[in-house]
């Protein structure tokens, strides 16, 4: 299973692209887009929806695992991350990937075992999963490879839980 | 000048088009995309995403006025508003439109001539501008079409301070 984490962000939008074979975890690709702060908002978004489908088209992901957000202090900031997650899950289901939405305490949580784990934390056990001779960077980057180890240890109950739901919602 | 206004939303995103022809103007379409609640979220902003682009591809308006959104109370809702949003932006911006937004109180003012009006005053003012012999339904169609009227009264404003604001970051 092929596995593209997105940790969406207008200013930085973290990905990682996490491939299974096996028991062998690989990092096939990772990186941040970025959009210029001097631009409009519109424009901004606009270019971050090109980039995440050229990114789609050239990895074509089996899923794609999108960081799930919430409210946080910064309201400006809030309000541009959940517009940059809708363009992410839409890129998704257009590329036809499957998606998955993960918090970042699930995230720390399956990949560290700990669900305040510090970003240091989880770049080292980032690092260590998939046998990488430095620490990845930047943080964006590294939280982007950690949405897509997480889903790949996810996956299997996530199945579970999504068949039982289906079931219950046909009933 | 042909202008949609649109109402982001999930479950509910009201749009409206007006178009000005020297002092005259007139509502061309309105109405409201639904997506359907019992879908997982990824397929329903896709399918909003879709209509958006089709809507666009139909209308092909001059300019998109869009509703600024902020948090409310609810915040499962305000992340699915934000996401919606997001959609809009990025469709009205690959149409080639250019693109407003406007906080729903900058709409009360520009249309009834005070920020804390009802969607009732709302409803009645459009109704009144546009002609319409009945009052516009529903409620976020009537928004939609009172955000395209707010664009068609802040434009030359906007203009302007655009223009400023231009110049000002060239210094």
């Amino acid at each position: 299973m092929f596995v593209l984490g997105i940790d969406p962000g207008l200013s930085r939008c973290g990905y990682g692209a996490v491939r299974r074979s096996g028991a062998e975890l690989r990092a096939v690709a990772c990186g941040v887009i970025t959009t210029p702060p001097e631009q409009p908002l519109p424009e901004r978004l606009a270019a971050l929806a090109g980039e995440l489908r050229a990114l789609l088209a050239e990895l074509r992901p089996d899923v794609v695992a999108v960081e799930r957000v919430f409210f946080q202090t910064n309201v400006r900031t809030a309000m541009s991350v959940g517009q940059a997650s809708g363009l992410a899950l839409v890129a998704a289901v257009e590329a036809e990937a499957g998606v998955a939405q993960y918090t970042s305490n699930e995230v720390k949580q399956a990949v560290v075992g700990y669900g305040a784990a510090t970003k240091e934390q989880v770049q080292r056990m980032v690092q260590s999963l998939l046998g990488l001779a430095e620490r990845p960077q930047p943080a964006d980057a590294a939280d982007a490879l950690a949405l897509a180890l997480c889903h790949h240890a996810q996956a299997p109950v996530q199945a579970r839980i999504e068949a039982a739901r289906v079931a219950a919602a046909r009933r």
